[in-house]
């Protein structure tokens, strides 16, 4: 806890008041003794320099080195050559206990962590991004530091206007392009607004994200209610009866089934959403990674006044660049850019101009070209490892993202397949967290290869193969005393 | 509108159907067509290198070529060397118009604009922000990059925990410290958190920001009720009556008349909240800028658990960072915590690195220390100039931050002296948007001059000097016909 990235400052807060009777000196000392004692200033922060406090406080500099040099005696202080005066170990409250590790490893030190939602972050372009940072801020107009247009940097909404319109076949148009900070903050932007034009009820798939939508739903005021989805997508007979008038849907892709919302269901999908004058939220998450299939527009450019489409680089870059975009229906885009407005003022400027130099430079491209084969490599490696140490078990979903489905047997225990392998050290993730009811059965595993390497998928599935074909893993390898396996920790959707 | 930054794609979406009738290039060719009709390809645009997309469509290249050429021959499509293939002038739909400018001016070109709210823009530390990009990028652990602590970076929550300790006097802690993206956010997350705590209303400033706060209210499902301000900041007896359990209050230099909370009345506010079970919300927006008073500490320090603290570098650095952050009531963090989460999950990441490392090398403090004396030369200017064009004219709350509060006769007409004076090429704003009532009575006007420098201070108090001393403006300059001015646009808060 040594803070050596201490703040310098010579701003300390001390209040010297000249129509007391304690002397000037005392007032100061008393005053860094009580921050020492009361951990406002902690063991090794260090102090200003005395001419700069003394310039300040309007204060002798010499007094303030005698008020040093006291402290220095009494142990509160100590001063190191090249290093200033800094407080002294010992001097003051413990400082309050390291908050536990908050955040989950890049690569986990598991042998292969089936963790999905994540991609591939140790190949994050870094060098491309700050170089995309660089080029940004080199000319960038002093007033795009300023409060801008809640939607987002212009420049940015056109690149990504143009690129929804040329690799998702989107009706995209910069005017009624949002920029947001990812996924979950254009479902709430979207939500909140479909709150404010009279929606009481949204619908959302089953299996699905559950915990997100219902969450969002909730803050946004909206009852959330599920809907099943089936080989060809959301049931939207299914859906027409739940009396919503909007629902969230991931048709290019289904989370976590991995389906395609087949083409009657598309269009089945359009005629309800007019039916009933709602909007459909589309989830557009991995469309960058597709495979073995043709290419499936998005749902809104069938019909840009029904569909809110919104899409993130959490899956192409990274989760903790937080930039995602919404396509809005131009009849719900002022509600949205309120929404927008009051909730953050828009979004980091230079970020988004760092993307969109990114994506024009055709830097993105590169990475997003990189990234589908090794995903490919892996899904492959993937395949070949069930093939051959779980043949019985069959494997869906795999037509696009970085995930696929495992159909357990039947008579399989999800829960207890899960902890088997943890204490193999191998991160596997039932699908029962993704439905509504937690419901254990039909026993599925989400397996995700976005952060895992291929000779990881390899080796994580060669350990494991035995529990995924149904024997009772109490008998073949259960957890062991001591040895007990953490909470399955599945990435953010 | 010539998209020069144009994707250089290579999926660009087209679907070949091999079990078609119609020959593969055909198809090609009338897929692409189709996109240029349509406006899913602009003017401009450029298309995949043919060999890109013949990989990407399992075509050959030859084909790719060919059907190239053809589209070419009918003038959808120019080739020009170094340049790849483009979509031709005139073969397309013309681009929607391009959207009004929807970002303020930098500097704005009239002679002096006091608009407030804004910092020098100009002044941005750009080269240091893009150095500390850079530090905070080198060395990043990897797992930096997945989805994180929705209470931001355990790095800079430590970095600002302590500079609150130290600067501000506050009770900070980072265990309790949540990133947000400015103050806009921190209110949305506080009221957020209170609605699902049991808080029904929450009192604010008037005059204050009547807006921001109803709008922020509004959406977490709060009643917000006005409370008066007097000399010596809220009025803690009337906020009493209005039987809301939180209040959001500028105790170090209150919005927008300038006037510190005073001792007594910070008391009577941290009792009245205990009382009620209440909170109180401050926003400590300008604290960093300070003339010739006593440093005054935030409110947090007195009262750690009833006071929710919002700082935000919007008026330090510059507010297209969209960076701030909350010191929680402990009782109050996990409620404001999953409010972020829903929200957006968590602020950038290489941001918030970025800050931290700005902060712990003294850079940040070598910028405040500069734009407080460049600060402290324009209101010297300013009280030098109305001492000399207006000296009526009392000026007030001039004790902190980067604006004034210019009290003008009983007589005057704020309206018509604001349009007035634009149409002297000065913007003066008045005080009136700050009152719930929009009342112009008593007229006053709140001058900014965080974004106007030293000279045009003094030139725009010269050119409307006469304006400000009760003259009727309409025969001392009014408005002429052909010029008249735009509605003013004053900085968000």
């Amino acid at each position: 806890m040594s803070p050596e990235w201490s703040n310098a400052s010579s701003d300390l807060l001390v209040a010297i008041d000249r129509d007391s009777d304690e002397p000037l000196r005392s007032q100061l000392e008393r005053q860094v003794r009580e921050a020492i004692r009361t951990g406002r200033l902690r063991v090794g922060e260090r102090l200003p320099p005395s001419r700069e406090l003394a310039g300040a406080l309007g204060l002798s500099r010499g007094l303030v080195q005698d008020a040093y040099a006291q402290l220095l005696a009494e142990g509160y202080l100590v001063a190191r050559v090249g290093s200033g005066t800094r407080v002294a170990a010992g001097a003051c409250p413990p400082p309050s206990p390291p908050p536990p590790p908050s955040r989950p490893a890049g690569r986990s030190p598991l042998l292969a962590d089936f963790r999905w939602g994540v991609p591939d972050l140790g190949a994050f372009p870094l060098s491309d991004w700050l170089w995309a940072v660089r080029e940004a801020a080199r000319g960038m107009p002093v007033a795009e530091l300023d409060y801008g247009d809640p939607r987002g940097s212009a420049v940015l909404r056109e690149v990504v206007a143009g690129y929804a319109r040329r690799i998702r076949a989107a009706a995209a148009d910069p005017e009624h392009t949002v920029i947001c900070s990812g996924y979950a903050q254009g479902l709430s932007l979207a939500l909140g607004a479909l709150a404010r034009t009279g929606v009481r009820r949204v619908a959302y798939e089953d299996p699905g994200s559950p915990a997100s939508v219902r969450a969002a739903a909730a803050a946004a005021g909206l009852e959330a209610v599920p809907v099943p989805v089936d080989e060809q997508g959301v049931d939207v007979a299914a859906l027409a009866a739940t009396g919503a008038r909007a629902v969230v849907v991931t048709p290019a892709h289904q989370w976590p089934t991995g389906v395609v919302l087949g083409p009657e269901r598309r269009l089945a999908l359009i005629a309800w959403a007019a039916a009933v004058d709602g909007v459909v939220v589309e989830d557009d998450y991995d469309a960058e990674f597709r495979y073995d299939r043709e290419p499936v527009g998005a749902l809104q450019g069938l019909a840009a006044d029904r569909v809110v489409s919104i899409s993130t680089v959490s899956k192409s870059l990274a989760p903790a660049l937080r930039i995602g975009w919404v396509l809005c229906p131009p009849a719900l885009t002022q509600a949205l850019v309120s929404v927008k407005h009051v909730s953050d003022r828009g979004s980091p400027v230079l970020d988004q101009l760092a993307l969109a130099r990114l994506m024009e430079s055709g830097r993105f491209d590169r990475h997003l070209r990189r990234m589908r084969a090794a995903y490919a490599a892996r899904r492959a490696a993937l395949l070949a490892a069930l093939a051959e140490h779980a043949p019985d078990v069959t494997v869906t979903g795999l037509a696009a993202g970085f995930h696929a489905v495992a159909h357990l047997p039947e008579t399989a225990d999800e829960q207890a397949l899960v902890t088997a392998a943890r204490a193999r050290s191998v991160g596997l993730y039932g699908m029962s967290t993704c439905r509504t009811s937690q419901a254990t059965a039909p026993p599925r595993l989400v397996l995700g290869f976005g952060n895992v390497g291929e000779r990881a998928v390899t080796a994580g599935i060669a350990a494991i193969g035995d529990l995924l074909t149904g024997r009772d893993p109490a008998r073949s390898g259960g957890p062991r005393p001591g040895n007990r396996c953490a909470a399955p920790r599945p990435g953010p959707r």
